[in-house]
Protein backbone atom coordinates (compact mmCIF):
# COMPACT_ATOMS: atom_id res chain seq x y z
CA UNK A 1 0.00 0.00 0.00
CA UNK A 2 1.42 3.28 -0.86
CA UNK A 3 -0.56 5.50 1.78
CA UNK A 4 1.74 7.97 2.94
CA UNK A 5 4.29 7.41 -0.29
CA UNK A 6 5.56 11.06 -2.01
CA UNK A 7 3.82 10.96 -5.48
CA UNK A 8 5.02 13.46 -8.60
CA UNK A 9 4.14 13.01 -11.72
CA UNK A 10 6.02 14.33 -14.53
CA UNK A 11 3.75 15.28 -17.34
CA UNK A 12 2.46 18.55 -19.37
CA UNK A 13 -1.02 19.90 -18.67
CA UNK A 14 -2.00 19.44 -22.60
CA UNK A 15 -1.05 15.49 -22.90
CA UNK A 16 -3.91 13.10 -22.68
CA UNK A 17 -1.61 10.37 -21.67
CA UNK A 18 -1.07 12.73 -18.45
CA UNK A 19 -4.49 13.65 -17.94
CA UNK A 20 -5.34 9.77 -17.35
CA UNK A 21 -2.93 10.02 -14.79
CA UNK A 22 -4.65 12.92 -13.11
CA UNK A 23 -7.81 11.66 -13.36
CA UNK A 24 -6.99 8.45 -11.90
CA UNK A 25 -4.57 10.00 -8.95
CA UNK A 26 -8.13 12.45 -8.45
CA UNK A 27 -10.54 9.84 -8.34
CA UNK A 28 -7.96 7.62 -5.40
CA UNK A 29 -7.62 10.96 -3.94
CA UNK A 30 -3.83 11.12 -3.47
CA UNK A 31 -1.72 14.01 -3.44
CA UNK A 32 0.80 14.64 -5.52
CA UNK A 33 3.33 17.18 -6.91
CA UNK A 34 2.97 18.04 -10.54
CA UNK A 35 6.52 18.60 -12.58
CA UNK A 36 6.70 20.63 -15.58
CA UNK A 37 8.29 18.70 -18.27
CA UNK A 38 9.42 21.20 -21.35
CA UNK A 39 8.97 19.07 -24.45
CA UNK A 40 11.06 20.47 -27.21
CA UNK A 41 14.59 20.14 -25.14
CA UNK A 42 13.44 16.82 -23.00
CA UNK A 43 14.51 17.33 -19.32
CA UNK A 44 17.42 14.74 -17.53
CA UNK A 45 14.73 13.28 -15.52
CA UNK A 46 12.81 12.45 -18.60
CA UNK A 47 15.69 11.02 -19.62
CA UNK A 48 16.65 9.42 -16.72
CA UNK A 49 13.56 8.23 -15.69
CA UNK A 50 12.10 6.38 -19.14
CA UNK A 51 15.40 5.72 -21.21
CA UNK A 52 13.15 3.06 -23.14
CA UNK A 53 10.87 5.56 -24.71
CA UNK A 54 11.92 9.17 -23.45
CA UNK A 55 8.15 10.21 -23.10
CA UNK A 56 5.45 11.62 -20.41
CA UNK A 57 3.93 10.63 -18.49
CA UNK A 58 6.36 9.13 -15.92
CA UNK A 59 4.66 8.50 -12.11
CA UNK A 60 7.39 8.67 -9.16
CA UNK A 61 6.12 6.91 -6.03
CA UNK A 62 8.80 7.26 -3.20
CA UNK A 63 11.62 8.01 -6.36
CA UNK A 64 10.93 4.97 -8.24
CA UNK A 65 9.31 6.20 -11.52
CA UNK A 66 6.49 3.96 -13.12
CA UNK A 67 6.03 4.86 -17.26
CA UNK A 68 3.40 4.07 -19.70
CA UNK A 69 0.07 5.38 -18.98
CA UNK A 70 -1.89 2.15 -19.19
CA UNK A 71 0.67 0.61 -16.54
CA UNK A 72 0.32 3.70 -14.65
CA UNK A 73 -3.19 3.56 -14.00
CA UNK A 74 -2.98 -0.05 -12.82
CA UNK A 75 -0.12 1.23 -10.55
CA UNK A 76 -2.09 3.39 -9.23
CA UNK A 77 -5.77 1.12 -9.03
CA UNK A 78 -3.26 -1.71 -6.87
CA UNK A 79 -1.07 0.87 -4.86
CA UNK A 80 -4.35 2.49 -3.13
CA UNK A 81 -6.73 -0.08 -2.86
CA UNK A 82 -9.46 2.05 -1.07
CA UNK A 83 -12.58 2.19 -3.56
CA UNK A 84 -13.57 3.88 -5.74
CA UNK A 85 -12.06 1.38 -8.03
CA UNK A 86 -11.00 2.62 -11.41
CA UNK A 87 -10.80 -1.07 -12.66
CA UNK A 88 -14.19 -3.48 -12.76
CA UNK A 89 -14.16 -5.92 -9.57
CA UNK A 90 -14.52 -8.78 -11.54
CA UNK A 91 -11.54 -10.69 -13.36
CA UNK A 92 -13.49 -10.61 -16.69
CA UNK A 93 -14.63 -7.52 -17.13
CA UNK A 94 -11.07 -6.61 -16.32
CA UNK A 95 -10.31 -8.60 -18.85
CA UNK A 96 -12.80 -6.64 -21.18
CA UNK A 97 -11.20 -3.91 -19.96
CA UNK A 98 -8.03 -4.10 -20.71
CA UNK A 99 -8.29 -5.67 -24.34
CA UNK A 100 -10.52 -2.48 -25.29
CA UNK A 101 -7.38 0.01 -23.51
CA UNK A 102 -5.03 -1.85 -25.66
CA UNK A 103 -7.29 -1.62 -28.82
CA UNK A 104 -7.96 2.27 -28.04
CA UNK A 105 -4.15 2.83 -27.65
CA UNK A 106 -2.50 0.50 -30.00
CA UNK A 107 -5.16 0.17 -33.27
CA UNK A 108 -7.65 3.12 -32.81
CA UNK A 109 -5.86 6.15 -31.37
CA UNK A 110 -2.84 4.97 -34.01
CA UNK A 111 -5.28 6.45 -36.85
CA UNK A 112 -6.11 9.99 -35.11
CA UNK A 113 -2.65 10.70 -35.55
CA UNK A 114 -2.51 9.12 -39.28
CA UNK A 115 -5.44 11.68 -39.58
CA UNK A 116 -3.55 14.55 -38.24
CA UNK A 117 -0.51 13.57 -39.77
CA UNK A 118 -2.07 13.04 -43.63
CA UNK A 119 -1.77 16.37 -45.76
CA UNK A 120 -4.77 17.68 -47.69
CA UNK A 121 -8.88 17.15 -47.16
CA UNK A 122 -8.23 14.30 -49.91
CA UNK A 123 -5.77 12.36 -47.55
CA UNK A 124 -7.39 12.50 -44.60
CA UNK A 125 -10.57 11.67 -45.68
CA UNK A 126 -9.16 8.84 -46.45
CA UNK A 127 -8.11 8.14 -43.11
CA UNK A 128 -11.55 8.55 -41.78
CA UNK A 129 -12.59 5.96 -44.01
CA UNK A 130 -10.15 3.38 -42.60
CA UNK A 131 -11.10 4.68 -38.84
CA UNK A 132 -15.24 3.89 -39.51
CA UNK A 133 -15.23 0.26 -38.56
CA UNK A 134 -12.83 1.20 -35.17
CA UNK A 135 -15.36 3.80 -34.58
CA UNK A 136 -18.45 1.18 -34.85
CA UNK A 137 -16.51 -1.48 -32.85
CA UNK A 138 -15.77 1.04 -30.02
CA UNK A 139 -19.84 2.25 -30.17
CA UNK A 140 -20.66 -1.49 -30.13
CA UNK A 141 -17.92 -2.41 -26.88
CA UNK A 142 -19.80 0.92 -25.01
CA UNK A 143 -23.03 -0.44 -25.65
CA UNK A 144 -22.35 -4.12 -24.52
CA UNK A 145 -20.00 -2.75 -21.42
CA UNK A 146 -21.69 -0.31 -19.62
CA UNK A 147 -25.36 -1.99 -19.90
CA UNK A 148 -27.64 1.07 -19.93
CA UNK A 149 -25.50 2.67 -17.32
CA UNK A 150 -23.91 5.85 -17.78
CA UNK A 151 -20.26 5.08 -17.82
CA UNK A 152 -18.02 1.77 -19.11
CA UNK A 153 -17.30 1.57 -15.41
CA UNK A 154 -21.24 1.40 -14.62
CA UNK A 155 -22.53 4.52 -12.29
CA UNK A 156 -18.81 5.87 -12.05
CA UNK A 157 -16.19 6.92 -14.21
CA UNK A 158 -13.97 3.66 -14.99
CA UNK A 159 -10.69 2.69 -16.49
CA UNK A 160 -12.19 2.23 -20.02
CA UNK A 161 -13.60 5.85 -19.70
CA UNK A 162 -10.22 7.51 -18.42
CA UNK A 163 -8.59 5.59 -21.77
CA UNK A 164 -10.49 6.47 -24.26
CA UNK A 165 -11.72 10.16 -22.71
CA UNK A 166 -8.60 11.92 -22.25
CA UNK A 167 -8.58 11.25 -26.50
CA UNK A 168 -11.13 13.37 -27.16
CA UNK A 169 -10.15 16.21 -26.35
CA UNK A 170 -7.67 15.97 -28.95
CA UNK A 171 -9.73 14.22 -31.61
CA UNK A 172 -11.90 17.38 -30.93
CA UNK A 173 -9.02 20.26 -30.84
CA UNK A 174 -8.37 18.21 -35.01
CA UNK A 175 -11.87 18.33 -35.65
CA UNK A 176 -11.87 22.09 -35.13
CA UNK A 177 -8.36 22.90 -37.05
CA UNK A 178 -9.12 20.58 -40.44
CA UNK A 179 -12.86 21.62 -40.16
CA UNK A 180 -13.78 17.64 -40.62
CA UNK A 181 -15.66 15.45 -38.43
CA UNK A 182 -13.68 12.29 -37.17
CA UNK A 183 -16.61 11.31 -34.81
CA UNK A 184 -19.65 11.07 -36.20
CA UNK A 185 -22.32 11.95 -33.16
CA UNK A 186 -25.51 10.10 -35.74
CA UNK A 187 -23.30 6.65 -36.38
CA UNK A 188 -22.04 6.66 -32.47
CA UNK A 189 -24.70 7.80 -30.61
CA UNK A 190 -24.17 6.11 -27.67
CA UNK A 191 -20.90 7.07 -27.28
CA UNK A 192 -21.65 10.88 -27.97
CA UNK A 193 -23.88 11.27 -25.07
CA UNK A 194 -21.14 9.19 -22.97
CA UNK A 195 -18.85 12.06 -24.14
CA UNK A 196 -20.77 15.01 -22.85
CA UNK A 197 -21.31 13.33 -19.17
CA UNK A 198 -17.68 12.45 -19.04
CA UNK A 199 -16.48 15.92 -19.91
CA UNK A 200 -18.71 17.32 -17.63
CA UNK A 201 -18.06 15.32 -14.31
CA UNK A 202 -16.69 16.72 -11.71
CA UNK A 203 -13.39 15.26 -11.85
CA UNK A 204 -12.57 15.48 -15.47
CA UNK A 205 -13.20 18.77 -16.20
CA UNK A 206 -10.71 20.54 -14.73
CA UNK A 207 -8.20 17.89 -15.97
CA UNK A 208 -9.31 17.22 -19.61
CA UNK A 209 -8.39 20.93 -21.83
CA UNK A 210 -10.81 22.20 -23.80
CA UNK A 211 -10.60 22.05 -27.79
CA UNK A 212 -9.85 25.40 -28.25
CA UNK A 213 -6.72 25.67 -25.37
CA UNK A 214 -5.31 22.28 -27.89
CA UNK A 215 -5.95 24.57 -31.17
CA UNK A 216 -3.76 27.06 -29.33
CA UNK A 217 -0.96 24.68 -27.93
CA UNK A 218 -0.83 22.81 -31.15
CA UNK A 219 -0.17 26.07 -33.27
CA UNK A 220 2.04 27.12 -30.85
CA UNK A 221 3.97 24.46 -30.50
CA UNK A 222 4.65 23.94 -34.25
CA UNK A 223 5.73 27.16 -34.49
CA UNK A 224 8.47 27.09 -31.81
CA UNK A 225 9.48 23.51 -33.60
CA UNK A 226 9.53 25.63 -36.83
CA UNK A 227 11.99 28.18 -35.23
CA UNK A 228 14.24 25.79 -33.48
CA UNK A 229 14.60 23.58 -36.57
CA UNK A 230 15.48 26.94 -39.03
CA UNK B 1 -13.38 -17.42 -8.97
CA UNK B 2 -13.64 -19.36 -11.98
CA UNK B 3 -13.02 -22.77 -9.82
CA UNK B 4 -15.47 -25.25 -11.52
CA UNK B 5 -15.66 -23.28 -14.74
CA UNK B 6 -15.70 -25.13 -17.82
CA UNK B 7 -12.00 -23.91 -19.49
CA UNK B 8 -11.49 -24.04 -23.39
CA UNK B 9 -8.25 -22.59 -25.33
CA UNK B 10 -8.84 -22.14 -29.02
CA UNK B 11 -5.32 -21.93 -31.14
CA UNK B 12 -2.83 -23.92 -32.78
CA UNK B 13 0.65 -25.88 -30.75
CA UNK B 14 2.74 -24.22 -32.61
CA UNK B 15 2.04 -20.62 -31.23
CA UNK B 16 4.14 -18.75 -28.89
CA UNK B 17 1.23 -16.94 -27.69
CA UNK B 18 -1.15 -19.84 -27.17
CA UNK B 19 2.18 -21.15 -25.66
CA UNK B 20 2.02 -18.66 -23.04
CA UNK B 21 -1.49 -19.72 -21.97
CA UNK B 22 -1.08 -23.03 -21.85
CA UNK B 23 1.94 -22.58 -19.40
CA UNK B 24 -0.20 -20.28 -17.17
CA UNK B 25 -3.36 -22.48 -17.06
CA UNK B 26 -0.86 -25.57 -16.05
CA UNK B 27 1.19 -23.48 -13.90
CA UNK B 28 -2.32 -22.63 -12.35
CA UNK B 29 -3.30 -26.49 -11.98
CA UNK B 30 -6.11 -25.70 -14.47
CA UNK B 31 -7.90 -28.36 -16.67
CA UNK B 32 -8.75 -27.41 -19.75
CA UNK B 33 -9.60 -28.61 -23.45
CA UNK B 34 -7.43 -27.69 -26.29
CA UNK B 35 -9.49 -26.77 -29.42
CA UNK B 36 -7.36 -26.87 -32.98
CA UNK B 37 -7.67 -23.58 -34.63
CA UNK B 38 -6.87 -24.07 -38.62
CA UNK B 39 -4.61 -20.71 -39.83
CA UNK B 40 -5.51 -21.29 -43.54
CA UNK B 41 -9.05 -21.33 -43.09
CA UNK B 42 -10.21 -19.66 -39.65
CA UNK B 43 -12.53 -21.52 -38.00
CA UNK B 44 -16.19 -19.78 -37.69
CA UNK B 45 -15.53 -19.90 -33.83
CA UNK B 46 -12.55 -17.96 -33.93
CA UNK B 47 -14.18 -15.24 -36.48
CA UNK B 48 -17.02 -15.04 -34.28
CA UNK B 49 -14.94 -14.90 -30.74
CA UNK B 50 -12.37 -12.86 -31.87
CA UNK B 51 -13.88 -10.31 -34.57
CA UNK B 52 -11.40 -7.50 -33.65
CA UNK B 53 -8.03 -9.30 -34.59
CA UNK B 54 -9.23 -12.85 -35.54
CA UNK B 55 -6.30 -14.18 -33.94
CA UNK B 56 -5.84 -17.12 -31.36
CA UNK B 57 -5.15 -17.65 -28.69
CA UNK B 58 -9.02 -17.69 -27.52
CA UNK B 59 -9.77 -18.74 -23.81
CA UNK B 60 -13.34 -19.80 -22.91
CA UNK B 61 -14.66 -19.95 -19.81
CA UNK B 62 -17.97 -20.81 -19.26
CA UNK B 63 -18.18 -20.02 -22.96
CA UNK B 64 -17.55 -16.67 -22.34
CA UNK B 65 -14.07 -15.43 -24.80
CA UNK B 66 -11.15 -13.68 -23.77
CA UNK B 67 -8.68 -12.58 -26.55
CA UNK B 68 -5.11 -11.21 -26.81
CA UNK B 69 -2.83 -13.32 -24.72
CA UNK B 70 -1.22 -10.75 -22.10
CA UNK B 71 -5.10 -10.47 -21.02
CA UNK B 72 -5.47 -13.97 -20.95
CA UNK B 73 -2.25 -14.34 -18.80
CA UNK B 74 -3.98 -11.66 -16.13
CA UNK B 75 -7.27 -12.80 -16.36
CA UNK B 76 -6.14 -16.61 -15.42
CA UNK B 77 -3.99 -15.25 -12.42
CA UNK B 78 -6.73 -13.23 -11.35
CA UNK B 79 -9.74 -15.67 -12.21
CA UNK B 80 -7.52 -18.52 -10.23
CA UNK B 81 -6.39 -16.51 -7.67
CA UNK B 82 -4.90 -19.84 -6.10
CA UNK B 83 -0.91 -19.43 -6.00
CA UNK B 84 1.33 -19.76 -7.32
CA UNK B 85 0.92 -16.15 -8.74
CA UNK B 86 2.16 -15.17 -12.37
CA UNK B 87 2.66 -11.76 -11.50
CA UNK B 88 4.82 -10.58 -9.27
CA UNK B 89 2.63 -9.40 -5.94
CA UNK B 90 4.15 -6.16 -5.16
CA UNK B 91 2.10 -3.43 -7.23
CA UNK B 92 5.36 -1.80 -8.15
CA UNK B 93 6.95 -5.13 -9.46
CA UNK B 94 3.80 -5.91 -11.25
CA UNK B 95 4.00 -2.34 -13.28
CA UNK B 96 7.33 -3.17 -13.69
CA UNK B 97 6.44 -6.38 -15.22
CA UNK B 98 3.55 -5.40 -17.31
CA UNK B 99 6.10 -2.29 -18.91
CA UNK B 100 8.69 -4.82 -20.08
CA UNK B 101 5.94 -7.43 -21.74
CA UNK B 102 4.51 -4.59 -23.80
CA UNK B 103 8.11 -3.34 -24.49
CA UNK B 104 8.37 -7.17 -25.43
CA UNK B 105 5.24 -6.96 -27.52
CA UNK B 106 4.87 -4.33 -29.33
CA UNK B 107 8.49 -3.09 -29.83
CA UNK B 108 10.99 -6.41 -29.50
CA UNK B 109 9.09 -9.04 -31.18
CA UNK B 110 7.90 -7.00 -34.15
CA UNK B 111 11.42 -6.77 -35.26
CA UNK B 112 12.07 -10.65 -34.96
CA UNK B 113 8.83 -10.54 -37.68
CA UNK B 114 10.97 -7.85 -39.94
CA UNK B 115 14.06 -10.00 -39.63
CA UNK B 116 11.91 -12.77 -40.62
CA UNK B 117 10.21 -11.01 -43.52
CA UNK B 118 13.61 -9.05 -44.62
CA UNK B 119 14.77 -10.94 -48.25
CA UNK B 120 18.51 -11.52 -48.45
CA UNK B 121 21.24 -11.57 -45.72
CA UNK B 122 22.00 -8.07 -46.14
CA UNK B 123 18.68 -6.91 -44.84
CA UNK B 124 18.37 -9.57 -42.00
CA UNK B 125 21.24 -8.01 -41.06
CA UNK B 126 20.25 -4.54 -41.36
CA UNK B 127 17.26 -5.67 -38.79
CA UNK B 128 19.79 -7.69 -36.35
CA UNK B 129 21.26 -4.36 -36.04
CA UNK B 130 18.00 -2.30 -35.00
CA UNK B 131 17.09 -4.90 -32.96
CA UNK B 132 21.08 -4.49 -30.78
CA UNK B 133 19.84 -1.48 -28.42
CA UNK B 134 16.79 -3.85 -27.49
CA UNK B 135 18.17 -6.90 -26.99
CA UNK B 136 20.39 -5.12 -24.11
CA UNK B 137 17.71 -3.52 -22.64
CA UNK B 138 16.20 -7.06 -21.80
CA UNK B 139 19.48 -8.35 -20.90
CA UNK B 140 19.78 -5.11 -18.20
CA UNK B 141 16.15 -5.68 -17.25
CA UNK B 142 16.64 -9.48 -16.57
CA UNK B 143 19.90 -8.52 -14.22
CA UNK B 144 17.70 -6.00 -12.43
CA UNK B 145 14.51 -7.90 -12.00
CA UNK B 146 15.74 -11.11 -11.06
CA UNK B 147 18.25 -9.78 -8.39
CA UNK B 148 20.45 -12.68 -9.19
CA UNK B 149 17.71 -15.21 -8.75
CA UNK B 150 16.80 -17.50 -11.70
CA UNK B 151 14.08 -16.07 -13.37
CA UNK B 152 12.05 -12.53 -13.99
CA UNK B 153 9.52 -13.98 -11.25
CA UNK B 154 12.44 -14.94 -8.95
CA UNK B 155 12.45 -18.84 -7.68
CA UNK B 156 10.19 -19.49 -10.04
CA UNK B 157 8.76 -18.90 -13.51
CA UNK B 158 6.42 -15.63 -13.21
CA UNK B 159 4.71 -13.60 -16.09
CA UNK B 160 7.69 -12.22 -17.62
CA UNK B 161 9.27 -15.41 -18.16
CA UNK B 162 6.56 -16.73 -19.67
CA UNK B 163 5.83 -13.49 -21.95
CA UNK B 164 9.84 -13.55 -23.42
CA UNK B 165 10.21 -17.24 -23.11
CA UNK B 166 7.23 -17.94 -25.42
CA UNK B 167 9.05 -16.45 -28.38
CA UNK B 168 12.40 -18.11 -28.02
CA UNK B 169 11.66 -21.21 -29.99
CA UNK B 170 10.50 -19.08 -33.21
CA UNK B 171 13.92 -16.88 -32.79
CA UNK B 172 15.76 -20.19 -32.60
CA UNK B 173 13.66 -21.31 -35.35
CA UNK B 174 14.57 -18.34 -37.64
CA UNK B 175 18.46 -18.62 -36.08
CA UNK B 176 18.52 -21.90 -37.99
CA UNK B 177 16.89 -21.45 -41.54
CA UNK B 178 18.69 -18.11 -42.03
CA UNK B 179 21.96 -19.47 -40.15
CA UNK B 180 22.38 -16.07 -38.54
CA UNK B 181 22.52 -15.43 -34.94
CA UNK B 182 19.47 -13.03 -33.40
CA UNK B 183 20.31 -13.73 -29.55
CA UNK B 184 23.83 -12.95 -29.22
CA UNK B 185 24.96 -14.93 -25.72
CA UNK B 186 28.23 -13.45 -25.84
CA UNK B 187 26.53 -9.78 -25.43
CA UNK B 188 23.47 -11.37 -23.25
CA UNK B 189 25.01 -13.99 -21.00
CA UNK B 190 22.30 -13.50 -18.23
CA UNK B 191 19.61 -13.90 -20.72
CA UNK B 192 21.01 -17.18 -22.26
CA UNK B 193 21.48 -18.64 -19.08
CA UNK B 194 18.26 -17.91 -18.62
CA UNK B 195 16.73 -18.94 -21.66
CA UNK B 196 18.53 -22.63 -20.59
CA UNK B 197 16.81 -22.64 -17.47
CA UNK B 198 13.51 -21.54 -18.99
CA UNK B 199 13.24 -24.11 -21.34
CA UNK B 200 14.33 -26.86 -19.24
CA UNK B 201 11.34 -26.26 -16.74
CA UNK B 202 9.34 -29.51 -15.93
CA UNK B 203 6.01 -27.20 -17.08
CA UNK B 204 7.35 -25.66 -20.19
CA UNK B 205 9.45 -28.37 -21.88
CA UNK B 206 6.15 -30.37 -23.07
CA UNK B 207 4.71 -26.94 -24.28
CA UNK B 208 7.18 -24.96 -26.18
CA UNK B 209 7.78 -26.87 -29.28
CA UNK B 210 11.52 -27.58 -30.51
CA UNK B 211 13.02 -25.36 -32.95
CA UNK B 212 13.71 -28.16 -35.52
CA UNK B 213 9.92 -28.66 -35.01
CA UNK B 214 8.89 -25.15 -35.75
CA UNK B 215 11.27 -25.34 -38.82
CA UNK B 216 9.45 -28.20 -40.10
CA UNK B 217 6.09 -26.55 -39.58
CA UNK B 218 7.44 -22.91 -41.00
CA UNK B 219 8.18 -24.98 -44.10
CA UNK B 220 5.55 -26.97 -44.34
CA UNK B 221 3.26 -24.04 -43.68
CA UNK B 222 4.67 -21.89 -46.49
CA UNK B 223 4.53 -24.48 -48.94
CA UNK B 224 0.35 -25.15 -48.54
CA UNK B 225 0.13 -21.26 -48.56
CA UNK B 226 1.79 -21.34 -51.61
CA UNK B 227 -0.25 -24.06 -53.08
CA UNK B 228 -3.36 -22.35 -52.02
CA UNK B 229 -2.77 -19.60 -53.10
CA UNK B 230 -1.80 -20.96 -56.63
Amino acid sequence: MATGSVVKLLGVWASPFVNRVEIALKIKSVEYEFIQETLLNKSELLLKSNPVYKKIPVLFCDEKPICESLVILQYIDEAWPNSPFILPSDPYDRAIARFWAAYIDEKWFPLVVEFRNAEGKEAKAAVLEKMSEGNLLLEEAFIKISKGKSFFGGERIGYLDIVLGSLLGWVKAHEIMDEMKILDDIKMPSLAEWDERFCSDKVVKDIIPQPEKLVEVYRKYHKMKKATSN
